[in-house]
């Protein structure tokens, strides 16, 4: 099966020019300049076409199919390294299966999911790892990868890193620095885990919030009685998340260096943490979600009753009364933040944020957005905060270098696999809880007015999503074992 | 003419990846997932090939010319925007011609040269940047631009400005903070450009040292007898050139934040300036030479008796009881640093050097080093110091994004030019007087012994240098008109 | 004549205790551990008193006089080290004489005033301070000294700063970065000062705007017919204060760091620059003024019609739209702002300030504030943004220690002037210029309410005022020579 | 009693100036300025003298002893508020009583000491500070103050802080970050008691070494067999006391801003966080210790075989390979360290640190220094690194005010107790263990020769200390409950 994509602008972290893009089976055979000559006498049904020989010295082609995009963006497939399918959390899940997460990313230009298998303290690490293969086996749409979430950290743990960055395509760990008692690790467990990852070339991916004086903060506006949502988002200040930051990035020092990478970065004093460390040309990194560039304490968290349920998310929405959101968004253009991922952990208003009624200690965290970010991010682009080029880099080829899948995936190239989307820039998109595709009974996005739309899909060749339909199926999404980050310094 | 480079890594920004190249005519027609299936009962003469069809449903080539490049790497040919062919300077001028240069430069594997063609104070732009172009019309043996000097800004050079940027493909304009009398500009000045860059979308590019101070300190040294080439250095500290730097940076924000490019930055204190600037998310970019990468005021501009004269440049080599050199490495890892240029501006010992024979102010400044950036710079990644794609990107893929080349230059890519170097990581080159092709009587890199090697040099899809042999000519270079920066955040 | 000031509360820079203060003739005999044994059986006419042998092994004292402290602050009295008496400017001159400016400044509390003698571009340093000297002599009320304006660094400059510094007791040296063509210095000429004044050990004092930039600025400004005082605001963007901080600052280090000291600071930029190099050990100093802290570009420099005129200064009141201010005050508290003086140069909106209308640029540059110094900077301690102590030391110690006045003037210690100020915490000042002193039809302050009270003066032991009289005389104050700096690291 | 301190110039931090000292009884009743009149005809034995009426107007005094200073400096007695008298460390405890270390302290111009009283995690607050009391009750030769330590904050503990800030004259609480198990809180705990502080205005007093990662460190070390002293130094990296420094000034924010200051800084990073946090105009304060300043990591604590032991201390000296010890120098000159205190906390070789052979996690922490403080910080002055003034300032005045003692102790000022030191400039000391007087069989400065001499010294007006002999006794120094700090901005 060869399909040729022609007609559009291929746009990549260096720019933007008008390519063909040849498909043969699930890869990416050829870029050619264009006009690319085609047969139009070979065309067949469904848009086939065989290219003759053309007379003017260009390679000649001929497709089965032939993906007209004149007008349109031609990128790589979208990598969300930052999602939770399934995840267990405070006595339910998150609502979206890898079935019906992986399928809502696909219809929002994400062609790989890179998901959190979870050790809690106490548990083991490869069963954690097994379980969470078990989930996701046959169920998605496109293909996936896992990091390891590592609930404490102990002699058998480290052995366990070593073993899956060697024979698990796991090369990757999330520390957790709050939630003591279920994620938590100390600083010695955390020092520990960086020593060893130093030693392998595994990265070190972090949450960086003082938990131990968080909850302190907690109990205490508990037992004020300030019981409402905005609660979880003031007894959160920013302030500790740019502490833990700061000791993560010292901690890493200390440990000889292993690539540091800062999940759902919030707040400026964090960023000031990233700033410097970069500046002074480690291999310190991190990520930001849309949540944290578009939402609010105020506005969002802060809304009437228990409206803000819906928000609640760990970090939490920064106030709007500093110039956090700002500071993402340009540190989304110096690089100092090089990924956007959603942290996707979606939890229904019914039956699981309400949980938390009376006592936001108590709502599950999460927002939903694994179908959105492409779009999102994109509105950016149309606001001139970032370039088109930062658009596709902070989306696919970042993500997928920092996390060892180039150039499998993030990027359009020979060899590279045909995860492949056209993006309409003159189409629009509304977001509301009634179309979207995750399930998710509201969406922080209700409402949302997305200037640019999600034209077709192809994943691993095969088109996933096309005329507002979906052609995917669970099970054709396939694990990906990744290597080492090919995003350092 | 259609020329198959194949078996090779073609290394960019993102990556290193097994990738063939079809060049067809002067520019890149086809990248291509190999193996590239070709015909072999087609090979006629010269290498040629016909593909024929492969069956695998990949496209098929055929090609006049088959390079291979088995263990080889596939780079875009070099861009260097820091050249000075024939530069009158204190009564005599540059030694290479444009001729003699632009040979020189594809010998190194460098493509693309920009040159500055000179307004002096007093002088009117339009006719400096016709002379100069009569200087290189039908010279070169690779594609040139220029950048203009002003060495005085007035309103008939304001309007000038603009004229050369909108019909004369001179998109950027350096500003003097030193050398009164000659190029200097007062911050008046200096504002005033800026603001019209502001309007236009060109750059500015600064020559930053405080040259009223460094006059005085000039002067003194003289008046102590303090007469020798070391004491180039020591009346240009280190902290002269952070001063004018951050001058310039904060005159920039007042006039409105136009792309601003510091040219040969040599100093951690300027370093220091470029890398708050950029954290800002400011417009503000930086190129630094080989000279300031590996040569010392004490080693070289310190040796005994007159030979420090080879190494006069301004700014001067730095001091190694300071890291200054650690530091530019570490800005060309974190891309404080874009660009690596040469500054070319070879001076011959005899009869030109020697004018400052007993007053240090009296040497030509300048170093020649234009045959060598590709391979000094591959010394880097050699040792560690900076990536493989890093390499590529400061070279030659930034240079040409951020002085409107892109994507004709700086990359390969369907539709650019064919400026492919293809270089070899395991042969050896020597650096020396004796052989190398500037037309200059010493080398300031003498006995460097370079791990790498340029193996085979395509301008436009000619073969130019091969074999260790010159198939180029005076004349195939062209002019090549730039737009505006491609590099803005 | 023996006076003892009884009762009241000394206040230091480093703290505030229960102190009698015996003066006998014109200077400090002793402070003495209240209470002091007085014999009233002695105490005869206007208040003087006989202390007998008490018995206690406490000294005794007999005293001509008796100042009842009781609830009030003895302060060591204010020292204005920035007046400009007279000073000539766009052809008027500053309306207050030495005599009636020195007279009011004892009103406010200040019994010392370094004004500054004025070398014009052109001029000769020693003519400059020989027409101060005739100026101010016979004409003051309270003691006096002179810095010397140096309008242009030539050899025959240099020389005199050497002569006044050994002969003269001038010790301090403003140049000019602003003014061009008046007293404007360039880079060349104010290394070559501060290269002298590193030898010498004087102070370098420094008025920090870029005016080659502001001056472009200006001109456009009218050009575009923007001719309200607020665009004298404009065209001086703070930005432009800070980058000349910064350049003095390198300056300085590389002419072999002489005491440097910043007038009338009044911007966040340059606050910074300041910080920076007093962290760093530096002897880098600064002032700011009242007006800075107080008033603001919206809402007095941009009072409706021409009314902003009384408020023209140079440096610009600062936007409230950023926390200049704000940061003026926590630079008070932290000591990077050392002193506060006043800039007093008043210029009467009646033929002065008029000069100006439909050109700001013509509006005599200056605000009137020697009389109401101690009262403003009062209100800081009473609004908790200083301490007690920190009003004592930024007004009246650490000038005198600056400018090698202490401890002659500056401190209450056995042996210094009796320069005494008694202040009344409980009562209030209304400022007016209806009521106050200064040569002035108008008032900057005009209807500041201010907690607090002058409510007796000694200059050299004699009460200058008392009972809301004026008990001094043109004459009085006596010129006193300086020495170096006794501010040093 | 009356005692006149005649002929020596009075230094504090303002300045130095020629002043005679009156002591009545206990405290200082007046300064005079010199020369102050004595009747000789009433001088009795023991240089006592009555002063008859002067005819001059100045104040008579007769005294029952009068100490020529001719020459010498006159200085307010030092404050030492960091000893560790008796203080009972891994199964040992300090070798100095309050007997003899106190008398050590007078010995060497130290007249307060502010020791240590200690809760263990798990003992009760007001029971550690009874021991404490009853330790020192009756044996000190001079005054003598408290703080905690709280080895674990709990709700009985913080109670306790509020109690001992209103009853007992205990207002600062010494927190550990490290050494878990018996004096480490965790960062909640820190909070909290950091939440209480802000409250009660007391000052929280910070170990700033993360010790969950050093304990990581020192298990790893002595698992490879690397036991000897210098190996305590390499598993406590000064990046590990910079980074909890910047922990505690974070949770010191959101806690709400108690004073923090911290004990025994010793390295740069840590510095670095003190300095933002004062340039940010906070109450954040920190000391520094002699052995930070003169001793060294490779020279001392890596002295061959075991003798490193004697130089074993937490935080443990710094390397000579970074500048540590310039960068506290300057850190003394900048106020960003306000003290010099000096940890004493004396073990002897014999039977204390000869514990920790073979296991450098062994050896009792600590080194005796409160003899010597007042001699080596007095060196500072000689070399030009402090002024005569700060030295003042670091040694008593800013301790005394820091630790709510002012203006009883730490300035000689009528009012204040007369504890008085003469200094000598001109003689010299040379310190060994064969003549200190602290009860310690070694000595960390054994051979250091210093320049200058503690004279004589008084402690509430009783000579303790003159012509080489110890006039005091145990028992004379009492407890002095202390007020909040006077050191806040
Ligand atoms: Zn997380
Ligand atoms: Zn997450
Ligand atoms: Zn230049
Ligand atoms: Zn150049
Ligand atoms: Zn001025
Ligand atoms: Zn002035
Ligand atoms: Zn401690
Ligand atoms: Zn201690």
């Amino acid at each position: 099966m060869r399909t040729l994509i022609t007609g559009g602008t291929l746009v990549g972290p260096l720019g933007a020019t008008p390519t063909d893009v040849l498909v043969d089976g699930e890869t990416v055979a050829a870029l050619l300049a264009p006009p690319v000559p085609i047969d139009p006498s070979a065309r067949g049904a469904a848009g086939a076409a065989t290219a003759a020989a053309s007379g003017t010295g260009r390679p000649v082609v001929d497709a089965d199919r032939v993906i007209d995009a004149t007008g349109k963006y031609v990128i790589p497939g979208g990598v969300d390294v930052h999602t939770h399918m399934e995840l267990p959390f405070g006595g339910t899940a998150a609502s979206d299966t890898f079935a019906t997460g992986s399928a809502a990313a696909a219809w929002g230009g994400t062609t790989t999911i890179v998901d959190f298998a979870v050790q809690r303290t106490g548990e083991v690490v490869e069963e954690g790892l097994t379980a969470w293969h078990a989930k996701a086996a046959g169920q998605c749409a496109i293909d996936y990868g896992f990091h390891m979430i590592m609930g404490g950290v102990d002699e058998a743990a480290l052995k366990a890193m070593d073993s899956l960055v060697a024979h698990e395509g796991v090369t990757s760990f999330k520390l957790f620095m709050a939630y003591p008692g279920v994620f938590f690790s100390d600083d010695g467990q955390i020092l520990r885990a960086m020593q060893r990852a130093a030693e392998s070339g595994a990265t070190i991916m972090m949450h960086a919030e003082n938990g131990l004086a968080i909850d302190v903060l907690v109990a205490q506006a508990l037992a004020r009685g300030d019981t409402d949502p905005i609660h979880h988002g003031l007894t959160r200040p920013p302030a500790l998340e740019g502490e833990a930051t700061h000791r993560a990035s010292v901690l890493a020092q200390v440990a000889g260096n292993p690539p540091l990478y800062f999940v759902h970065l919030s707040a400026s004093e964090a960023l000031g943490v990233i700033s410097a460390a970069r500046t002074a040309g480690r291999n310190v990194f991190a990520e930001t979600c849309p949540q944290y560039l578009y939402l609010s304490l105020e506005e969002h968290l802060g809304a009437p009753g228990f409206e803000g349920a819906r928000y609640v998310a760990s970090p939490p929405l920064r106030t709007n009364t500093a110039p956090h959101a700002d500071d993402l968004w340009r540190g989304l253009r110096t690089d100092d933040l090089a990924v956007v991922s959603t942290d996707h952990c979606p939890f229904c208003l019914k039956e699981q944020k309400e949980l938390g009624r009376g006592d936001f200690s108590k709502i599950p965290n999460g927002i939903g957005t694994v179908e959105h970010r492409i779009d999102l991010i994109y509105q950016g682009v149309v606001t001139g905060k970032i370039s088109l080029q930062r658009w596709v880099e902070t989306c696919a080829t970042t993500p997928a270098r920092m996390f060892g899948l180039y150039p499998r995936k993030g990027v359009v190239a020979p060899g590279s696999d045909a995860d492949i989307v056209v993006y309409d820039p003159n189409a629009t998109t509304t977001i509301s809880a009634a179309t979207h595709h995750m399930n998710l009974d509201h969406s922080a996005w209700e409402g949302f007015e997305i200037a640019g739309k999600v034209d077709t899909v192809l994943s691993r060749g095969s088109v996933v999503v096309s005329d507002g339909q979906f052609h995917g199926r669970a099970g054709h999404g396939r694990y990906v074992p990744r290597g080492l980050s090919q995003y350092l310094r």
